[in-house]
């Protein structure tokens, strides 16, 4: 009957976790089309009245009531929402009275605690991290590598920066990276500087096809593009990081956030954030 | 009765929704103190029983039964991981059933599609926005500044980069940035680049307490980190920007993931990832 149904995201602080979630919950569904619209900040009676109305005229247009999947920690917020003309799915309803009745106290039903002392340390950890992870980017600073959790290595273009932005951000995790280049496989020797870092190495592999279709993006037509020069860099590369026992992961089919929690699972970093 | 109780976050992807929606919920219980556990990737049933077996030993260990919150797609795995000795709160099954009902349809029950054109599109967004984003970052390059979806403007240190950086993983905006310096100050004028992109403009501000806090730890005792040279810097460039009319936002307390959704909200900006 209904060509489109809209899923709303709501929150009464970012969203992320509602949209993450909700989104994962909607590919479930693959023979429909929805479309996806966040409500954050939704921290007042006010704004949850007017996401009502938002709600309900697209109820109207849609012509089906809208999905609303929601993280709202205050249950009169939450009570005012769930009126909408809507399914109302809310992860905290469902789940923090389950959870007061096992821990045996309840909730304080009181919205993120964004000026608390915690937040400031995660902030700190998280900019330090990512001003690391700039500054030990692609190999522009050797200083400090002993300061790393962590450094990637890999051929040009196989992931490395944004994988290590990805763990900055997300962990609090120190990580450099460091590229491999031809000259270090004509001697087929790691670097001076890594070779005494040897147990923080983490090596990032590509299948060449990919690595040609991101390399022709960026430079298109070079040399340094080609399938056979793709495939001599992986091959040489691969080779080296086994030699020297450098753990290596395949990006190919990987998302960023795979492969930052994979490393961090595999070579057991100490997270600095939650 | 117990003093420590262990929260498990399982997924069979990364794991990160079910921690950030677990995290928040465990927030709720001010006064409890959790260990908290990923366990990412649990995509088998031998995977599930392991996992059951981690969780079995906590249980007896910490004399409590932990909690387990999850985001297990497939059934069967599921079903493997609620034979543990904890409160087993899923996100899925909980989720699923009212939107088969409300839909109509079954859900598929397969683990997320990484390999799917739309993760391929995901992908070169994400790289594309964060290469974008690192060679605009900090005014180096003004070259392509046409290209941004926003420009943010405001002091040294105040947040531009990991703002920047968030709004390009998270949402695949291309977001540059560029420093207000004594230099537009003494003339009371934006930079020629940026006047005729005003309207992608958006400000940072950030109380001077704080910015000296910041510039301190990355100059200990400098003229640049007093307190008197912070408040001039912000109040200029507070008077600049309300000035040329750019939309400011105050970073002080707030996180990275907070101003980059505020931002993308308020700019009404295109997001390219989800």
């Amino acid at each position: 009957m209904s060509e489109r149904r809209t899923a709303f995201f709501v929150s009464d602080r970012t969203g992320i976790t509602a949209e993450m979630l909700g989104h994962s919950l909607l590919t479930q569904f693959e023979s429909l089309r929805f479309q996806e619209v966040t409500l954050p900040f939704v921290d007042s009676v006010e704004k949850a009245q007017e996401a009502v109305r938002h709600i309900n005229e697209r109820a109207a247009t849609d012509g089906a009531r809208p999905l609303v999947i929601s993280t709202l920690v205050n249950s009169e917020i939450a009570q005012v929402v769930s009126g909408a003309n809507a399914l109302f799915l809310d992860c905290f309803e469902i789940f923090i009275s389950p959870l007061e009745k096992e821990l045996g106290i309840g909730a304080s039903h009181t919205v993120g605690r964004s000026h608390s002392a915690n937040d400031f340390v995660n902030y700190h950890h998280r900019i330090e991290s990512l001003n690391y992870a700039l500054s030990h980017d692609d190999g522009v600073s050797t200083r400090d590598l002993s300061e790393s959790d962590i450094i990637l290595v890999g051929v040009s273009r196989c992931g490395k920066t944004p994988t290590c932005l990805y763990l900055a951000m997300q962990y609090g995790v120190r990580a450099a990276n460091y590229p491999l280049i031809p000259e270090d496989f004509s001697t087929m020797q790691l670097p001076g500087q890594l070779r005494s870092l040897r147990k923080r190495l983490y090596g990032l592999t590509i299948r060449p096809e990919r690595l040609q279709q991101i390399r022709n993006e960026r430079r298109p037509g070079s040399r340094y593009a080609t399938l056979s020069n793709c495939e001599f860099e992986v091959r040489e590369a691969e080779a080296l990081m086994q030699q020297e026992g450098v753990p290596v992961l395949d990006v190919t089919s990987k998302s960023v956030e795979e492969l930052a929690t994979t490393i961090l699972q595999e070579a057991k970093l100490l997270r600095r954030i939650y």
